[in-house]
């Protein structure tokens, strides 16, 4: 998984009925000191998460394994809100 | 998923029959701001996406997850046009 | 899936029984106007690739949905020849 | 798989119940002379890793081949503690 | 697939039960020239390839799909041992 910090939502009129329902989130990847790596990716979100919040994002296959998101055409799903990173514990 | 900006359509006489009839394009990968980041692939499209269009590609396995891709050798598949993204909100 | 150029063919004696009469070719990711990215890939040729050819190739799991690449250990796999890419249309 | 060493862990309140019961550990990736190349993973842990260790991370969808993530939505889990890397040998 | 060198094996004492009994080489990815690219990954041997080898690793899903690795929890196989690359033939 990565993690991220949420920047946005996608607003999308025309799209795959497949994604009909799903929240879709950009999200910039970030590191454990919170920098961003400049990379960004759109993800479905499952947890209710909003901008600023700092979130787990699994990506690939894996996408689909929440209750949400079964055999949908997503590749990054937003998985849980990080509340902090323990360092060296 | 990624943002991307259409670029131009694919046109490749010689393919596998796995392909024929689905529209192939270029999408060059933008970020929020619309900014380039120098990265292009090819997707699928199955939303009726053209050049300037900016899209949402989803990438991997999750790209057979559309009707019209449901075990097409594709690796890409556009699946949405995005309106605009709402930053902070 | 990505563009790329053919530059080369594998020979690999000692090879994944699995992969047996596969034609393996060495291709260099290239963007639309043709300029090599640095990165090089090997793929399957499912179409009749050669050196110089400009392709079409798809990666992951994809790779495998090509009747001459079912269930093979391949992750990349040319799945056809471009013409040529209409920019703008 | 990739080589990585353990940095810390994520304390996440709000997730995926699917990812309930999981070790989620932050994993900075390096390579055999133990630098760090600067990308960070978040992977599962399923053989009891901690900070300072080196670890090997697998990704993808193999990420869900062992007894402790089947079925889960991650994309990345720790399979093993390296002890060594013989170099040459 | 991935051109690439080997560079030595991963000593692992504790690790996932599912990768006992694998060759795990870490190999340094290399291009037609046999140019370092600096990317290093861990693959599960399955030919007999031994350091300095110039391997083919096929990655991802396909990694499973040769007979050693078959629901191995490994996102990298090393399928082929590489001869040589024929360049523009």
């Amino acid at each position: 998984m990565i993690q991220g910090e949420v920047v946005g939502s996608v607003v999308a009129t025309i799209k795959d009925k497949n994604l009909t329902g799903l929240k879709l989130l950009v999200v910039a990847r970030i590191d454990t000191n919170k920098k961003a790596t400049g990379e960004q990716i759109v993800a479905a979100d499952t947890v209710g998460a909003g901008p600023g919040d700092r979130v787990l994002v699994t990506t690939g296959s894996a996408a689909r394994f929440t209750a949400g998101t079964v055999e949908s055409a997503v590749d990054a799903t937003i998985v849980g809100i990080i509340d902090h990173v323990d360092i060296g514990i």
